[in-house]
């Protein structure tokens, strides 16, 4: 099917899937889970075969552990979905309803986006998790998945989508482009009046070849150039623990940090230390002049080091001399998305907070908190690094939008 | 000033506006609108150049109409800032705090945008109006009027930045491209990390131009075909007053209503007093075959009125056989605008307020209520036809986004 084809029974589908209850959503949801269970050989076998063919392809060991499914991560998949189901209904519910001076009961209230289209990359369990959120908050869902994992991907989506349908889901409602063609993505960018908005999930170039191309409304997510900053009060042991923290959890991610800053008045009383911490873990580090020769075995830090996300067990040292000179550099090279004070000052606690104008700002805690399990939204689409629709970890509030809902009693103006 | 330049002044302005307090931007938005008044001369004789080069060009007389200030618009517009002085302050507030079982204390702050960019046509009370909201919520702009008003737009905005920078408004905050070239229009649109949001303000010409080119986020305002269903149980002297209002109150504006579908079974009691009723209003009717012989004076309608918006006194005629045919008419041909039902029928009115999928859905009162003011929000900055951020009248907390503000003790994960 053409993702124009798929697009359009997306959006004939959505408008039933709106009005569905959320018993029938959640229900489909389970027996979903089940289905997928079952259909586990099927999954694995297709699963075996992106794998061979990426290994002949010579792809790198990272991309084929994302690429490989086994027993365990279908089940994975299958109790994210069940967990899903089991998370309170998003639609239906009203922000607001308030009674205007001429009588008119105006009520906000929470509506599916639509039709939501997702473009990503080489991960198959995104299909059912992105499948699994869309469902649940009542809108139809167009996949653009890779096409290193398009038998992997399909494989899935037939399961659920059989099972879906056996259960009150409309037909149509679940989409997945087979045509992996560069062009069919492009077309998908600009189905303006099919698809209500775009998500990519994926890496750098991929989010911004979307950005650029697509006329249908984007949310971003992504880069993530994280900051911790201790400040001349903080309580060292804490801040030792919250930097190694906050770069050596899980060095891959977006909320990892990439660079620390710290007050000129606790540098040689704390870097020592951290240095030590830090190279026990492998953390290569890459220092100014200030902070170099208190931390041994680490190398200068060029100007490109401020503003590069490493993703990686790098991190950047920078000695500042108070908190305007962090808040300036944070602002200068950060991305916006997760900034952590250690501090026992309300004051300068109270000003990061203020001042910094990050999607999460820290008082005394990692950054790696920026994250919708950790946010206590039970579920991530993703982390959104726009301002527009929705800022930091969305969950599923965050794949509705509003109407108005009005009544009267003859009213005119 | 080149816009790459504005983008980045209203950027480096942006920081600090964000942390004035309500106070200083009240205060200043109250100097500003006297300013405006004391510079009431200086700004009539700009727009008298502006209006005598548009008439030498042979511009229509409506065009000139909304070119042209004098001391009363001037007053309005002032007045206008005053009010938007008074407003609740849209930033600071949390929409929820929450705390999660490792203690972290979790604040969903209400924050600017940043840099808001505002393309409009040639109405020079847009200017002060635009400003004024933007100010008031703390954001900085970049504005870039039509190039038949720019004398105008120029004057106002020269008053208003005079005075909002002598009453704590940062320099740059305010800024008015005064290249009129297309070229740099078109550059506005793709300054992301400069510009937060884009809200074009226009004809659908304009709108259409900037979702196409831009890669900065926009926010999509415009067209309206909005229905009036009479549905068989109406009351039918209610549902008259309010077609008629629907459609001759203002038919230049979205929220007027464009077609009117007429449940068979009181099709014949109903149709031929609001023939009357709109004859006398001077509008023209558009029926379809079984509409036609009960509204005398009427003319054919064509598979294309059903999706034309008029801005005018026409209107398009349809009978429909039931409820089922009248929401499937609204979702094929509307523009998901504002949509009304009359009815005395309880579970039909909620059915319709379900299943119609628009911003505005109304039982028993004219669409004409789609409107900031109306709705209460005390000031309008347009009515978003999209779904992602913003859907319906955008009030100032539109014109807001959120941050998280996070407060710990030392958590690590």
């Amino acid at each position: 099917m053409s993702v124009r084809d798929l697009a359009l029974s997306a959006k004939a589908a959505s408008g039933k899937l709106a009005i569905t209850s959320a018993k029938t959503r959640n229900d489909a949801l389970v027996a979903m889970a089940d289905a997928l269970i079952t259909a586990t050989p099927k999954i694995l076998q297709a699963n075996a075969q992106d794998v061979r063919l990426a290994k002949e392809r010579g792809e790198k060991d990272s991309f084929i552990d994302r690429l490989t499914l086994d027993q365990k991560r279908v089940e994975g998949m299958a109790n994210g979905m069940r967990k899903v189901s089991l998370l309170p209904d998003p639609i239906g519910k009203s922000d607001a309803v308030f009674v205007r001076p001429n009588g008119l009961r105006i009520e906000k209230r929470r509506v599916p986006l639509g039709v939501i289209g997702i473009i990503y990359e080489a991960r198959p369990n995104v299909t059912a998790d992105a499948i699994a959120l869309c469902i649940k908050s009542g809108n139809a869902c167009v996949l653009r998945g890779g096409s290193e994992a398009l038998l992997s991907n399909a494989a899935v989506c037939d399961a659920l989508n059989e099972a879906a349908i056996q259960n009150g889901i409309p037909d149509g409602a679940i989409g997945l482009l087979r045509d992996t063609d560069r062009a069919a993505a492009n077309e998908m960018m600009k189905l303006n009046g099919l698809i209500d908005v775009l998500i990519p999930r994926g890496g750098h170039g991929l989010i911004q070849s979307v950005m650029q191309q697509a006329t249908v409304p984007v949310i971003e997510t992504g880069v993530g150039v994280c900051h911790v900053y201790i400040d001349e009060s903080a309580d060292l042991a804490m801040a030792t623990g919250i930097i190694e923290n906050a770069k050596c959890s899980r060095p891959s991610v977006c909320n990892a940090a990439e660079t620390l800053l710290v007050h000129a008045s606790v540098a040689t009383k704390c870097l020592p230390e951290i240095a030590k911490r830090l190279a026990a873990r492998g953390v290569e580090l890459r220092c100014d002049e200030r902070s170099k020769s208190l931390m041994p075995g680490s190398i200068d830090a060029t100007q490109e080091d401020w503003s590069t996300e490493y993703n990686d067990l790098i991190l950047s040292i920078k000695v500042v001399d108070s908190l305007e000179e962090a808040i300036s550099h944070i602002e200068t090279y950060g991305t916006h998305h997760s900034d952590a004070i250690v501090t026992e000052c309300y004051r300068t606690a109270e000003r990061f907070l203020n001042e910094v104008n990050s999607a999460a700002v820290y008082v005394n805690a990692s950054t790696r908190f920026t994250d919708g399990e950790e946010f206590g939204f039970g579920a991530e689409i993703g982390i959104s690094t726009q301002k527009l629709h929705a800022r930091g970890p969305m969950g599923l509030d965050e794949l509705t939008t509003v109407k108005y809902a009005i009544r009267g009693e003859g009213q005119i103006r």
